[in-house]
């Protein structure tokens, strides 16, 4: 997909570190998220598949996370939503979580959350995939540098109320959610953020 | 499901134009829109399969259209859902709309709701269909009997989170959520709700 026109056709053979390198990595990442999970799948592995050195994942992008983003074509990199969200007042976390989610997606035009969902809802490989950023990769890596306890329930929570206001405000496009600004959903849905991060959840 | 107990038992021949007919064209057109989807199904094919007149279909439902929205209803016939959820405390108004979700949801083994979402996803039909569903017939009705104030984005946000809820337990099954018994569900999810519905959102 991201190969670039010149990419040499060989699919065998360790391949030269152009932009046809890349291609390959994203291609063989996928493959591999897709058949072992997150977990499973290895940087080494990775690059055998595609017929490269392992020092180009690094190269091309930074770490196995990374190219797990850059794979499932996030528009965003997880670490840097990290970076903007915890820092500042620990009791609008959740306020900052729903504002940088809107940020996020609302820049795509929300297509690509769309597209997201339409691979996990026709593919078990994509829910694996969705499964393993929600619980691994984003929430419970944030969740857990603030939760009290129960880390996966709540980094759970968090991904279903995220999912919904996706869901709603992009694929469904409920009304008023779908043109509401972006401070009237901070204010209404960040509470829920909160509670479930690290609130009362019974 | 909602053939009545004294439906003939013949899969074949065309059926008299009774309650009977109404009953076997829902569960065929389930089976349909399941199988091959919103556009895939035609009238035609879901009248073979219940064995009647295809003409009987717009004598029960009217359309296509009308036809998937009663039988995506079935699981959640609204009058139902309101008779079971409006009367009791007030204050746990949120609770019995997560406890009726997931009871009516579990009950189809979730496999219904992922096909919506599919639905949903892939034919702006469908996302019509459910916004329908979420601001008119379910959501939106209940909503008004005990808002305070901007109902419309009230029932947006509690349709956000049962869409979430929905897609999180059934169609990507997330752990723990997916496997989590619903009264544990109930307690995290149920305070959410209840602020939607009738708190402060900001």
């Amino acid at each position: 997909m991201s190969t670039s026109p010149s990419a040499a056709p060989r699919r065998r053979g360790r391949r030269p570190g152009g932009a046809d390198t890349r291609g390959a990595l994203l291609e063989a990442a996928r493959a591999a998220f897709v058949e072992l999970g997150y977990d499973g799948a290895t940087v080494r592995g990775i690059a055998e598949r595609a017929g490269v050195d392992p020092a180009m994942v690094n190269h091309w992008f930074g770490s196995k996370e990374k190219l797990f983003v850059a794979a499932i074509q996030l528009p965003v990199d997880p670490s840097a939503v990290l970076e903007q969200v915890v820092p500042g007042d620990p009791e609008k976390l959740g306020e900052r979580i729903i504002g940088a989610f809107l940020s996020v997606w609302d820049a795509t035009g929300g297509g690509q959350l769309a597209a997201l969902v339409q691979s996990i809802t026709s593919h078990q490989e994509a829910a694996q995939m969705l499964r393993d950023l929600v619980s691994r990769v984003l929430v419970k890596r944030l969740i857990e540098a603030v939760a009290p306890d129960r880390t996966e329930l709540r980094a759970n929570l968090v991904g279903s109320q995220l999912i919904g206001l996706g869901m709603a405000r992009y694929v469904v496009k409920l009304e008023p959610i779908a043109s509401a600004a972006p401070a009237e959903l901070v204010q209404a849905i960040g509470p829920t953020i909160q509670r479930y991060a690290t609130g009362d959840i019974g």
